[in-house]
């Protein structure tokens, strides 16, 4: 993802409308940072047994592709959790059994849905309420876990044609977005800005 | 996608499972290259309203990406309609009704969906019948329409998440499988081997 003059906003990029068809339960702008949130989860819960399952199964470079994802997950789930907290603060996180796993190529393809699920569907509903609500702590970081997701979709697509012919490349994880970049070539987040020695590598 | 030592296969490559829960009817190979077809069509038909809208709402580069995959469907069509004329000579094309497009991020949400759905869907699914009838050629067609599928779902969610970034590459098609490359750096097709001079430039 190139970097742009400024950091992206749904005011300032095209890429935030939501599918016609949208298949995302939109409660109030608390209710939709739980739901997040339990999304949130539940792809965290699948990536790392993905990532278990990409080893068992010999792809080394897509395990680290899957950890990395994973542990954005978590990063969404921090930000959404700290504004929940500040509304609700007895509010526990939810917990999802282990998920299985199918073999690699499936994986990735239900990681790419499912991050394509999150991008075009649900962040952009949820967005719309939070602005609605005029929350802009939650616009924000509805807003940076929409962006990261449909990045983490085009790494799954690329790692799903290339997945016969891996290469050394590390993947970098922004720790403030969730943003992933794959190989050396950047120095900081498109997505926040953040520079490339703040970022952990997989 | 990288070049690997040999063109990929069914038998040499890993990414070519179907998911659990395909919502793809099985036919006769015949009824599957008719099936194919005709998803190729309209597949076609939507990425060039797709690339009229891209065109008309400013993303110029965008517009190309959509007018170079709405040919490679066509070279799709060729491989597969040559195989039925073979099998049935009476055999007449379908036609599609021009169908709506969107905004340009959902259009290219809605092809990426598309292309993700006869990848690890609808194509494996048809490759399984083709050798369980022993037909090689349609394994062959198929094959190679299924992987360029991907790289399309690929370059989809790439220009989703560079869509306020355009730049000026250029898009090119391999005329024999379908397969677009983006940018210059490339010297022959990891589909199907064809020298990079042999492409057409979108």
């Amino acid at each position: 993802m190139k970097v742009r003059a400024q950091v992206p906003t749904v005011k300032n990029a095209t890429n935030f409308n939501m599918v016609a068809d949208s298949k995302t339960a939109v409660g109030s702008t608390l209710e939709n940072l739980k739901a997040a949130i339990a999304g949130e989860t539940g792809a965290h819960a699948k990536y790392t047994a993905f990532a278990k399952a990409a080893r068992e199964q010999g792809y080394e470079q897509i395990a680290r592709l899957f950890e990395a994802t994973a542990a954005a997950e978590l990063i969404h789930i921090g930000l959404e959790y700290a504004l929940v907290a500040e509304m609700e603060p007895g509010y526990e996180k939810p917990t999802v059994a282990a998920p299985s796993a199918y073999s690699c190529d499936l994986n990735l393809i239900s990681g790419a849905n499912g991050e394509i699920y999150e991008t075009s569907d649900m962040y952009p509903a949820f967005i719309r309420k939070a602005q609605e609500e005029g929350n802009s702590k939650a616009v924000h970081v509805f807003t940076r876990a929409k962006l990261a997701e449909s990045v983490h979709a085009e790494r799954y697509l690329a790692a799903y044609n290339d997945i016969d012919a891996p290469d050394d490349d590390k993947f970098h994880l922004c720790p403030i977005c969730g943003y992933i970049h794959k190989g050396e070539d950047f120095e900081k987040c498109p997505i926040c800005f953040r520079p490339k020695d703040t970022f952990t590598a997989y």
